[in-house]
């Protein structure tokens, strides 16, 4: 299925962007989901959580795009192994080490793109409002302004919303939704710096484990032993 | 050289960047090369164009980007063998095959992450009016929202130029300027059909003879026996 009732889900394997694949099916929409490889460093994992999720969630179909370039180019500590990840700082308003330089843009770029030559309405990623504390390529203006330059660049016929419907949401509030919605959080990979089990330290994983403590349910995925959460 | 005197110029091997590269090296700018194949026909001559270029230009760095994304996706005679490449109708007014759906946008979203991650204040592409009669990524308004996007999308001291220096001239000035400005014509590739010899008949290659004619000068590179221009 394509056109209006047919959107692009940029799955990348975790929590957040496999809520938002099944709040946009709830809503009605087949789903076409990329998940995108940027040479990251726990990008195994990722791919086989992605891969799972599109299955459970049998999408029409589901393109893996492994694309070298923001590796190549470099500059964060999730793509170069020289820049370490560092422990979870929540306060901190500057930018973390793991900021991928312009990452959105690149990935919303490709997910038009599919868009638009697979005939697709929507475009759906899965940022939330904590992302945006510290990347300035998740926060609600950013999308707005990418919005304008798909309408602007694309062929006039062609008509795709940029849907980001956790942009003013809180982690916590994914997780109470993924929970009602159904959402197999085992089946999604958050930790930054490597494979099973989650270090449950780096900023992506304090994030998840204080959303689960908050909604009041139990991450299902495991952590390194010993860490108490 | 990296900061207010460097600029990342999107090196394609056509003779539009080849151009604004030189543009750009005469406005004082150290040069740092991306050139980004994206799996289309032309890519071995392009690249090999591209690489004598920048060394022709002395450059800074010179970075090649192989992403698989754009064939994959495919839509376009450019990148699927399936669609065949329209022999030239300069009047048209609808979108040619060659449209890459969204390409500048992927292009333009990876030169950025490279200006950032490089210190870079601005970011080249060699785009002309002529090209927008055709492909909507292309315009002068696609590149100033995609300004705004890039104003937003980095970080908060991150401050990047999009220039597109010919984006409101004819091909033919850029064939005059290039010519006074020394542009190693001999080494850039246009036609989208076949390496050497230039097939001399698709919209490339006929913009480029119809642009060298105009400017009274005589294209240095080889086409297809028998084609009168």
């Amino acid at each position: 299925m394509t056109g209006d009732d047919a959107a692009v889900v940029l799955l990348s394997g975790g929590m957040d962007s496999a809520t938002a694949a099944y709040e946009t099916a709830a809503d009605g929409f087949a789903l076409h989901a990329l998940h995108i490889s940027y040479g990251q460093t726990t990008a195994d994992i990722e791919a086989t959580c992605a891969r799972d999720l599109a299955a459970a969630l049998d999408v029409e179909q589901f393109l893996t795009v492994d694309t070298e370039h923001l590796r190549r180019i470099g500059g964060s500590s999730l793509t170069d192994a020289a820049i370490p990840v560092a422990d979870a700082d929540v306060t901190s308003e500057t930018i973390p080490t793991s900021y991928v330089p312009f990452r959105n843009a690149n990935l919303l770029s490709m997910a038009v793109s599919f868009a638009e030559t697979a005939g697709c309405s929507r475009v759906v990623i899965g940022a939330h409002s904590e992302d945006y504390a510290g990347y300035p390529d998740c926060r609600p203006a950013f999308f707005d302004a990418f919005q304008h330059v798909a309408d602007l660049g694309t062929k006039p016929e062609t008509s795709i919303t940029i849907a980001s419907p956790f942009a003013t949401w809180s982690k916590t509030e994914i997780v109470q939704r993924g929970s009602d919605l159904g959402v197999p959080f085992g089946q999604t990979w958050s930790c930054y710096r490597q494979a099973p089990p989650a270090c449950g330290t780096c900023d992506s994983c304090a994030y998840r484990l204080e959303a689960f403590a908050n909604a009041g349910l139990t991450d299902p995925i495991e952590y390194e032993p010993g860490l108490t959460h």
